[in-house]
């Protein structure tokens, strides 16, 4: 453990109060030629400036000036985890999305359908013509009919999006350190999987002999006739929140992919229905069992990855609409932030600090009328990492004892 | 010695200019539910304003975002040293708390009495009662008397507040490389005191002797008859302020901790009087001798332990009142500042940021009209390290030179 963090562990005691991390995932954006205004200027939410007004706002830096953070990477930061030590792998991201249950036997890769040409042993498309998900989906079924274990090693293939799927490898012996097959360009032989380093031979012959089997069912098939693997990963050896911050954590998140990273760090993740309404209810009846609550919004981020600026608004406002049967539950501390910004203009996630708002009775005086990026930066708070935002949040509770004498 | 403070070692040259550090301990602040106000903003303290107004203005972060530092750790900050990598152990500061100054082969710990019932080996009560402080000088007294040396080591036995001494082992094979015999809980027996590795061999083969020897006086006293010891620590190698930063350095302040304190880095103290007026008689008489001044002010902070707002805000007016004074002094650079807030609302240290006015002839025009957390926090210097300040003295008085060609 990171010595920040071995610090904060020592640090933090119980108490019995309520805190709530609320992710607006991608809220932050950057002003739209049309309106010259940002989604967060360019939104009515009352009830968030009020919000806002009775706490202390900032903008957070998701991992580092001009680093774009991917939604796993900037979740960890956000739970409190330097960016730069832990690390989440592409295969386990992958599986989580799909909405898998990892345990500590499993290594997860991303996987997707290629065309070789094999008499020159050659990958002429390394995408298969981007094969539709149905195509995916139809060919995994086949490949799950036919190959479910290699000696001894368990296998799941499970599709994903367009040519892209995901393998499970389920084995105590299995290891990371392997190296992956795909060429990265068309028209190169594929690479070959061999070991990293020693830990890695079992494996590496066990997902070559997967190769194998995968090809001699496919051979035939136009286009997709070949398999690339890579991003093989585990679940990182993370320690849990719980023990961390000495909290009941508790996460309440819709997408697949969010409730598995609650997971990865130790939280709980709680049963709900799609709509904001549905967490707030799964939020409020089991408000009695946690410390510490993460409650989750996607589609704020999905309508800037697809460039849909006043849809993002709209969410946005939506959110808002909620913020008093929030504050009526009664947390002494609330951080209302996004994991990264997602600026319509950019369709995609970005680089750009996030504004914050931390509520706690302990917040200084407050310029912020309206919370946005603009005058989110001038802030009481100021600029802050995003992983301080957790010791910050426990600070304002009281949690954490004094550090030296 | 870490990267950073070698190169400012490096970099620091002399100069014929005076510093001046001013820590005017605790004055940071929250707002007063009464008030509506922190300390600094309700009181009245024209001069120190009209000093900020031709200063830089910022905000310094004592160690990091949510942490709530000890005085020790909170000190070393300001002088320079980055609080993740030096630290002054518990024993060591409790022995300069008492106004001892330690040598290079002490080993200090804190100690208390404690209540054991010897026939079943369990401290029943790890406080003894909570003895009074008198109770627990006369203890030491006889404990000092019956016990002054221990296999060649000498030992030195001084009493504390309430039921809390310090003892002081003194010889020069001595390590602090041992464990603890407090079980931390009562109803449990005492942990054996044994070495973490082999360099503490010998001492704890001392402190079970020393520990046998107090029990052998004690044990029939009512509630008093055990000993704990915690915190073994010796002084930490740190590397002085005169070295690093080409500085003749001096202390005045008032309690011996702080004066402890930058003895461990190398100032020179000097003995003043109780009183502000006091402190600068002394600073006057010896400005020559020095290019560095470290003043510091205590009653903010213990004002501010009590809960008494107005008492703070009172000694903070206080201390304004000799701004005039202290300028006409001539000192080429001024850093006031705290080294943590302690908010009487809290009643204790806290995580927040603490407003500074750095003085110099090099300052922006400034935006800050009254000296406090809500104008400071826009200053012109924005939220710094704490450790930084040093280095930005230094550079404002031109006594650093360029960093690399």
């Amino acid at each position: 453990m990171p010595k920040s963090l071995e610090i904060i562990r020592k640090l933090a005691k119980k108490r019995d109060n309520k805190l709530l991390l609320f992710v607006v995932d991608g809220i932050g954006g950057v002003p739209d030629p049309k309106t010259n205004k940002t989604e967060l200027e360019f939104a009515n939410i009352p009830n968030i400036d009020e919000l806002a007004r009775n706490s202390i706002c900032g903008m957070i830096l998701p991992v580092s000036e001009g680093i774009t953070p991917g939604s796993g990477l900037a979740h960890l930061s956000l739970f409190g985890y330097d960016p730069f030590e832990y690390e989440i792998g592409r295969g386990v991201l992958e599986a989580i999305g799909l909405g898998v249950n990892l345990g500590p036997n499993d290594l997860a890769c991303r996987a997707n359908f290629a065309t070789i040409d094999y008499d020159r042993n050659i990958i002429v498309d390394r995408r298969a013509g981007r094969q539709s998900t149905e195509e995916t989906s139809k060919l995994c079924d086949l490949l799950s009919k036919q190959i479910s274990s290699i000696d001894g090693t368990k296998v799941r293939i499970l599709p994903g999006k367009g040519h892209r799927f995901v393998v499970i490898f389920s084995q105590e012996r299995l290891s990371d350190k392997i190296s992956e097959n795909d060429p990265q360009k068309n028209n190169f032989p594929p690479r070959e999987i061999h070991p990293i380093s020693s830990e890695g031979n079992y494996t590496a012959r066990v997902v070559n002999s997967f190769l194998k089997a995968c090809c001699e069912v496919i051979r035939n098939n136009r286009p997709a006739n070949y398999v690339l693997l890579r991003g093989f990963s585990k679940l990182p050896k993370i320690p849990s929140m719980n023990e961390i911050y000495n909290i009941r954590s508790a996460a309440i998140a819709t997408y697949p992919m969010y409730k598995g990273l609650a997971r990865i760090v130790g939280m709980d993740v709680l049963d709900s229905g799609p709509s904001i309404s549905d967490e707030l209810s799964v939020l409020r009846s089991r408000l009695d069992e946690y410390d510490f609550f993460y409650l989750h919004i996607k589609e704020t981020d999905s309508y800037g990855e697809d460039g849909e600026f006043i849809k993002k608004v709209r969410k946005i406002e939506e959110v808002d609409r909620y913020i008093p049967e929030i504050r009526e539950m009664g947390f002494d501390v609330i951080a209302l932030t996004g994991d990264h910004s997602t600026p319509a203009v950019l369709k995609s996630h970005s680089w750009h600090p996030v504004p914050i708002c931390l509520y706690t009775k302990f917040a200084w005086k407050n310029n912020v009328k309206h919370f946005c990026e603009k005058e989110c930066i001038n802030g009481i708070l100021g600029k802050i990492a995003a992983k301080d935002v957790l010791p910050l949040m426990l600070a304002n509770a009281e949690r954490l004892d004094k550090y030296g004498a």
